[in-house]
């Protein structure tokens, strides 16, 4: 019988791990020795946080990357054809969500191996279930262009769509929020409801949601502060 | 002071509590007296399942049913002005998305209270990590139509839409399940890869990906059982 490959959500916040991770998947997490991790060293961190039974130097923790180089991924998947257990981890968050991972849960299915996705943080969901937008319908689009006008185009383009009622979700590496942010007053019209998700399941969480219109309006401290914060941005026509 | 409008995930199968909820917000929970709910009955239920140190009784429980009445909103959320805490619960997974939620969600943010969603089961996220399809890139329908024509025609436009690289992902009611996933077979190119997430989290959770003309050409008990089991289903041409 083959092994089990996990995908294993962590953390997205420096809350403690109990706020993350449900009890049962951290003793999962703990039997496992075999790691596929797209960082290595946020990988440790973690597991030392998990409190695993067995130091870091027993365990086989593997990088990945932000981008697994195919022609590895069937030597990384090897204890899962002799029976041992296999857990994927990006940096934070849901593996192979806005992260690396799919390929090797792709070559899994291709070999008929079993893939169990377990609960944990998903930025993503947890931006939209608070947004107060559409929930039944919505669409993940990752990162928008960063130039000017291909940017201006795309936040256009996202907001015509939404304009169905599906809700529109993206995001930005922190150090750019401020400027995506700008970009979405300047070019949204002033009904269109904008959500930031700031910090989510962190000690700075913030969640706040209104037309374009209002935060054009808002005083600057009365808005939650995006630099350097991860922020999930939704948006609906 | 306002109160917190908390957005509780409840597990999606018949696992342990601690198999789907992270310990600290079990925690926050139990400390909740107020509960918006989906359904009454399932909601009781839960509570039991969570250990709530108050009875049933002692709490107020009070159900908006599968579409909220946005007359009654104000009044549900009342307790919230008066520096109350309350929650808000679908049947399974997460308020707010696929579910009712996003009405109260967005009147609390109207003025201006705490809104803070909770980690909990996502079956569209474990489903998407569970896929090995592009997670980078994906859109949520809901429920495809039910009438034959009507739904060939959006399998079609999803199939042609996944071109682009993003991952479509939608639901069915239980029964309606093996109907759908004929209709899949019969409508999609045969190199279209489906995945198809069952019974998420549960005793007889299973995830199979393949292309159209591999599920073509399974033997049925090769299959995972469909019928009146809860099932997700992802597509990418």
């Amino acid at each position: 019988m083959s092994g089990t490959l996990y995908l294993l959500p962590t953390p997205i916040s420096s809350a403690p791990i109990q706020f993350a991770l449900p009890a049962d998947v951290i003793r999962i997490a703990q039997r496992v020795e075999h790691f596929l991790v797209e960082d290595a060293k946020s990988a440790r961190a973690f597991l030392k946080k998990l409190g695993h039974p067995k130091t870091l130097r027993e365990l086989s923790i593997v990088e990945i990357g932000p981008a697994p180089d195919a022609a590895k991924i069937s030597d990384w998947l090897a204890p899962l054809k002799s029976g041992v257990d296999v857990a994927v981890l990006s940096e934070a968050g849901c593996p192979a969500i806005a992260d690396p991972g799919a390929s090797l849960v792709a070559a899994a299915h291709r070999n008929g191996w079993k893939v169990q996705p377990l609960v944990g943080p998903a930025s993503i969901v947890l931006a939209l279930m608070a947004s107060g937008l559409n929930g039944q319908r919505f669409r993940f689009h990752g990162y928008l262009p960063i130039a000017a006008e291909a940017r201006a185009a795309a936040i256009e383009a996202l907001e015509r769509e939404s304009k169905s009622g599906e809700t529109q979700i993206f995001i930005e590496t922190p150090y750019r929020n401020e400027s995506l942010f700008s970009a979405l007053l300047d070019h949204c019209a002033p009904a269109t409801r904008l959500s930031l998700s700031i910090d989510l399941s962190g000690g700075d969480e913030r969640v706040q949601q209104c037309a374009i219109a209002e935060w054009r309006a808002m005083r600057d401290d009365a808005r939650p502060p995006l630099a350097k914060r991860p922020a999930v941005f939704c948006l609906l026509a």
